[in-house]
């Protein structure tokens, strides 16, 4: 069995499951840290599984890119490519076509752009994105889907919504590789009739999964939550849920409490690369001069090998000295407490205790903010 | 007692010794990574001692000018800010005022400098580099030389050496703290003359160990080699011998056939962000294009992280997409190299053999190259 409930929370729709592919199982809730290039960015595959990970996810664009679909899949795929043997999710390229190449003409077929590394030209079509994802061998496969940028006239949002039903169609036409697994994709924008619409069409299709797109683009944090609400009734209980691109602590607790189950964002891998630290308190932006001197750990509630070895007071100096060991170690930093709140959510589930969790102050300051598209 | 000789090469004058620190012991002859900023880049301190590095190298200038030594004094030394508990060896500052800053004006009494990362007006004086090494706490502390450029007139590098005697013994006045050790350093540019000068003069003085400065800086490689062939006899056997700044493995095992016994430089680290990797088979620039699809690991003799877990085509993609994490596998690797490599050459003086280690083909491309002075 692909999805299990294990168990649910009593005063909402929130849910754990257990989620099996052929590269392991996943605990849900769960957050996928964002391997753009086939590398979280500054840490190695065995820290992401030190620190409790066992789901990634990669993006089909950048790979097909650089170094190319066929390039990973002469090397044995993306897995032994990046030396990753757990579960992977591989978008379809779509969102980055749409928010990072240049893009040149999109029509019912598909949609031709020039590569943003240089200037090359690529047409992505449903039947291509599902190829170049059997070629990287992922065990989640995303269906190439119609996303428009925030905000924009409803028109075009009806448009989105049709053409990603029919993209949606002809994606599972296309024959997956051994073992893998696909989701579909909702689009909608931020009207709830739309996403609506949406939803009865792609839930009616044979997909093992379902995803919202087109959220976490600079829409009010509510209205994610909004969508989620809208949509959830009309899926299948059985199946995995994914909002794409958010990755806000506060926002996810709210998902979970929806009914959500998978997340990804580069949240915490860019933040801490800007030298921003999520804690048991809040947001630190360690580059402030008050850490100068300051012997404590970032987060005295942290196991992290960065809280365990290393002072603020030599974070900030790293960061402040632009060593490149800053990166790793706030990147540890954040996603072990991303790690952790996942656990943290998944015991309150169990517990009942979710609402209570969501509450926290820790979780006061994180109004979700828009992130750029890749990592 | 400090510096032991545990074994001698018959054919030459290499040795083996034990170097005891308060901070714990080393095996002579020994390579030290730089960690210019209290970080050697892209690397952790634990990674350090997994790859058997034992002492470590940091710099008095960058650290005086960021976060300063009384900061790094307030927080406990730097072992403790750097979170690294084995020994360290701190330059003077003399070598980064002289080549990376604005040098302002020069004499007897010290040098005033502008730094390099704001401009900001400073004096280094004999006393003040021995304070500011007491500051830090390291455990192997250089006093302030006056290190000309290569090439220079012969009057200046007459200058420098009467400098260097003076200033060498106005350090001798500033007392250590409890357990540092000092190291006397000999100039004299590539005159064996004026190296002798220096050593008689340098060696009269009750330093626990001899480094000769101003090597590594453009010179032809065989010219350091002959400078320390000159001045070697003149120098106390049980004290250890230091040839600072180089760094090419050829280079290190010609010194320490000459009887040198430690060694630092950029090389493995800073050729290792710039793809250049270090291998039982000579040099390979990993940027190439007949390593797109190339599977196998860097180097099928090496143990290290980047070797047993990701093939030349995945470091070549990480290298080519800019990720942080070829740095950090790239430096892995090259260090793991270093270590080796040292490790080779002390096996090599017990058996007698550290000749034909020499005449490995793998050590045929490497010309001591020009590197400049931090990482």
């Amino acid at each position: 069995m692909f999805f299990q409930v294990t168990a649910r929370d009593p005063g909402s729709r929130a849910r754990r499951g257990l989620l099996q592919t052929r590269h392991g199982s996943v605990l849900t809730p769960a957050f996928m840290p964002v391997g753009t290039q086939a590398s979280v960015k500054a840490v190695e595959p065995r820290d992401l599984r030190d620190l409790g990970y066992r789901l990634i996810l990669a993006n089909a664009y950048h790979l097909l890119l650089r170094p190319g679909n066929k390039t990973i899949a002469k090397l044995g795929g993306l897995h032994r490519f990046m030396g990753w043997d757990g579960p992977i999710l591989t978008d379809s390229g779509g969102f980055q076509v749409f928010s990072l190449a240049d893009l040149r003409n999109l029509d019912d077929d598909g949609v031709d752009f020039a590569s943003h590394l240089d200037g090359s030209r690529w047409r992505l079509t449903p039947e291509l994105s599902v190829e170049i994802q059997r070629d990287l061998g992922s065990d989640l496969v995303m269906p190439l889907d119609d996303c428009p940028p925030y905000p924009a006239e409803r028109q075009r949002i009806e448009e989105s919504v049709r053409r990603t039903s029919a993209w949606a169609r002809r994606s599972l036409e296309v024959p997956l590789g051994e073992g893998q697994r696909r989701f579909g994709i909702l689009q909608g924008g931020v009207h709830p009739d739309l996403r609506a619409r949406s939803a009865s069409e792609i839930a009616s299709l044979p997909f093992d999964g379902y995803a919202l797109g087109g959220l976490g683009v600079g829409e009010p944090p509510s209205l994610a939550v909004a969508m989620s609400h809208a949509v959830v009734p009309s899926l299948p209980p059985d199946a995995p849920r994914y909002v794409m691109g958010i990755g806000v602590p506060r926002q996810m607790l709210d998902l979970i409490t929806e009914g959500i189950d998978l997340f990804d964002c580069v949240l915490p891998t860019r933040n801490a690369r800007n030298g921003t630290l999520f804690t048991s308190r809040g947001k630190m932006n360690i580059k402030r001069n008050e850490y100068r001197e300051d012997s404590r750990p970032v987060d005295l509630d942290c196991a992290c090998d960065a809280c365990r070895n290393f002072s603020r007071a030599y974070l900030r100096h790293l960061y402040m000295s632009r060593e490149i060991l800053a990166a790793r170690l706030n990147t540890l930093h954040n996603l072990t407490y991303f790690a952790s709140l996942m656990r943290r959510a998944r015991e309150a589930i169990s517990d009942g205790k979710l609402e209570e969790l969501r509450r926290r102050p820790e979780f006061d300051d994180q109004a979700a903010s828009s992130v750029v598209p890749t990592d």
